[in-house]
């Protein structure tokens, strides 16, 4: 309909970027969302376009910084019900309109960049708990719901789903199932694609798929993790049935310092090979345990101290670490001269005898790496301050810093070989804290943080530069280029190199499923 | 080119059995893929064609034994290395003839089945052990590898992949893969889904692809998961990477008996729930703990006790039990007087004190559901004869009866209405026996073997008749329609009820990536 009324639109849409379109036609796609959906239910206001123009990508916040939007939708809705995304879904996809499906806006890969306009599906209304099955221990769920109400909803059953991103008070369920999310305990809980037994979701189409909710199935491909991790190309979904637990009756963290870093990834693939599953296991490079144990500006990313913001903000004005930061080498230069140590934060839950048994087995594997008990205060004030990380970034923008992540795995045998390339290409341009968490018996994620500073109108430029040498670096190492954050817009120029006929194959399926190319375009190399 | 000079093959192929080609075209198919894989690396022979007719779906059994060979393959091949394959599928395509991937026929489903006539790609000759990767405790292999030989290869480095089928001696990696093989230590090793690190494959254009290598990875949908479970319909899988364990240190296994079907699954939900991963968890159901206890025909099938066969023979023919399967209601009428006892057989391996931390907790938890324990006696023999389940059936079509067996899963809340509601069905026409065994957090699969008999003419009719009325009855009780056996040719027309929209999906990628529906034709609903 509203292409039989503006035929143009939707070329216009895809050759120009969306927010030059005149006020006439913004005002008549108001009128046709607001026939679907109702008042209240749509927005084209300047202020939401602006909103949602972005989510955390430490690029974009450099581009807000100097005054640019570059990727404003045309709209924004807030569905309900599935049949409200099936209605938005149909009519998009017969006037070729980009959706972008929206959670929480906490990820840090562009992933929901309106890059060629179109409207934006704010999932937030769309947040039941549907249903507890207190037998099975699993619950149903629309994805829109906020991560952090949803855990706390099932803490007062007596539950718990285990996932504990350091975004969980601004992401959702959905957002977590798009990106393949991992949370801070996965080593025992898992990833979110482990948790997840079966999916709804609105296809291109329009389409309704529920994908099998049975625990395990031999009825054909695995349908379900073919949509977690599509980021909003292939589909929305809509509700998922996901795993529970029960509380655990015991949980406890320590700290546990080795001599390097070597040792205490020894350490953690002895003890996840011995069979244990930790609840956590956290390992901080010799920088990162060195700027935690300074208790300098690393503190609020590290957890380990609770800082005031503004403290924490002259301390990062303090002249010496602006050098650093702006001198990566000095420091690369200076590293060997930090006291070797890396600092383990190893937790455990379950029942006590099963507490007792973990520990007991970890300590002895710990101890034969060479680590040094620290008690359990380094364990248990991680746990308390661990949803910090997420915002422990912020501040080195406000002083004219900029500061990203980027979250790679592969397996053993190849993890010092991955940490040390991308490692040594990061630090030319910039500081490079490193921890390993997301262990398995087979691998590691490496999770590395990098801080730099350039003049306003280079930062765009060094920022590019250190993520082209890191994400190089990743594939020339044989890592895959996302272990949880996702690919998004930030990294999909790296994703054909991720495996062997992947993208290809992803582009094929993208076109059966979205011959339009309607769901988030732009992103994920589709 | 095969195509070119014959252009009403590929037509004909595809409307009469392709055993009615005349020769010399069969001649001029030889020499084509002689001219690709060389002398020894291709048959045409009636011999070969005939052993590579079926797998062991026990409807082909009863066709064969009426002397009908239904599905006659034109050609059978034995590629050595991917490249070969490569080959393979791009001759095949080109001239459109269906290629079917064969792996060890151990398949119960019919999912090698050359109804349309077209290549069989024998894997087997594809069966190198490729690499091992201590550190990282995973290995890569061709998937033609037989299943006994690399888990003794592995064995003797100290290592297991820790899947035990019972078709372990005829079936392999790529069956297993194809099909979202168990074995019967999945509850702590998982399914072959759960093991499988990362896939090269052959698609239907002749591309190779290989997924990611990571033990996990955010980069993107899930591919690999795509592959496993696809039954040859999409791809040809020539490699995998998997994981692997070291032996472990204590294996313990034991009997435990309850009063009831009901008190036993509680039991092992409560274990699961707890956080202790069972090796093994097998509980038999009323009848068939009757039938293990009584010494009966049912022992070759249970494994508690080995027998000749000949014994087994007799055994079999005995006059009362040839009732008891030729009048299977008898039998549901007589199950009240069962004395209701429900064995379970449980196993833990591990470290000495993980065995006795998980024997300790999952033997207070059956004790309170009533359990009482029978020594590691019952588990030890199960353990020693647990290959044996595969050969169990086979005696029963010797005198003149048929059995199979359908394998389902569902959620623990809704496992008895499963459960009950397939076995009643079942027992209209048929003797049945259950055991539950391959269980999560989540919920469980549920075993049902069948037995029963009928005149030569009318067995095809009676089987339909059974195995609709158990498929039918699992589809509207929301069960899976396959745990581990996957749908094949046999249960396809009940994929479509199976999940919302997933066989449309299937249908779609199917095309795109298969246009000329080369792969495996007619099975998979696609």
């Amino acid at each position: 309909m509203f292409y039989n009324k503006y035929p143009g639109l939707h070329v216009l849409i895809f050759s120009v970027p969306a927010y030059k379109l005149i006020y006439m036609i913004k005002d008549e796609l108001y009128e046709l969302l607001k026939s679907i959906l109702g008042d209240g239910g749509v927005s084209v206001r300047e202020d939401d376009l602006v909103s949602y123009s972005r989510d955390i990508w430490a690029k974009t916040t450099i581009e807000m910084q100097n005054g640019k939007m570059k990727h404003l939708p045309d709209a924004v809705v807030w569905p309900a019900v599935t049949e409200d995304v099936v209605k938005i879904i149909k009519f998009a996809n017969e006037n070729a309109i980009p959706v972008l499906p929206f959670g929480g806006g906490s990820g840090v890969c562009g992933g929901i960049l309106a890059c060629n306009g179109g409207i934006i599906i704010d999932m937030k209304r769309m947040d039941r708990l549907l249903k507890i099955d207190e037998t099975s221990l699993v619950f149903s769920a629309q994805t829109g719901i906020n991560g952090e109400r949803l855990e706390r909803i099932l803490n007062e059953k007596g539950f718990t789903l285990g996932h504990f991103p350091s975004s969980i008070y601004c992401s959702t369920l959905g957002g977590w199932l798009a990106t393949r999310s991992a949370g801070q305990l996965s080593t025992k809980y898992g990833k979110i694609e482990d948790m997840v037994i079966s999916l709804e979701a609105v296809l291109p189409d329009g389409s309704v798929l529920e994908t099998t909710p049975a625990p395990r199935s031999a009825a054909g491909p695995g349908l379900t993790q073919l949509f977690v991790g599509s980021e909003g190309t292939l589909c929305v979904i809509t509700r998922a049935i996901m795993k529970m637990r029960r509380l655990p009756e015991k949980r406890k963290f320590m700290g546990i310092m080795f001599s390097a870093v070597e040792n205490g990834l020894d350490a953690i693939r002895n003890i996840l090979q011995a069979g244990v599953v930790p609840a956590v296991v956290r390992l901080y490079d010799e920088l990162d345990t060195f700027m935690i144990a300074e208790g300098r500006f690393h503190k609020g990313h590290s957890g380990i101290k609770q800082l005031e913001e503004d403290n924490l903000k002259d301390m990062i004005l303090h002249k010496a670490e602006r050098l650093l930061f702006s001198h990566p080498k000095i420091v690369s230069l200076l590293s060997p001269l930090i006291p070797g140590r890396s600092m383990l934060i190893l937790g455990f839950d379950g029942s006590e005898e099963q507490v007792d048994t973990d520990e007991k087995i970890s300590l002895r594997i710990c101890s034969a790496a060479g680590g040094k008990t620290l008690g359990e205060e380094p364990g248990n004030i991680w746990w308390e301050t661990r949803y910090k990380v997420s915002y422990g970034l912020s501040p080195v923008f406000y002083i004219g810093g900029f500061a990203d992540t980027i979250e790679v795995a592969t397996t053993w045998n190849n993890l010092l070989n991955l940490y040390y390339s991308m490692k040594e290409s990061l630090s030319e341009n910039s500081l490079v804290m490193v921890h390993f968490s997301h262990a398995y018996r087979e691998g590691c994620s490496i999770y590395f943080t990098f801080v730099a500073s350039a003049g306003d109108e280079r930062k765009d430029e060094v920022y590019d530069l250190i993520l082209k040498k890191g994400m190089d670096a990743c594939v020339s190492a044989g890592g895959t280029i996302s272990h949880h954050h996702g690919v998004g817009f930030s990294k999909q120029r790296w994703l054909g190199r991720e495996n062997k006929g992947g993208l290809n194959l992803l582009k094929l399926i993208k076109k059966s499923l979205d011959p339009k190319n309607i769901m988030n375009p732009g992103k994920l190399g589709v």
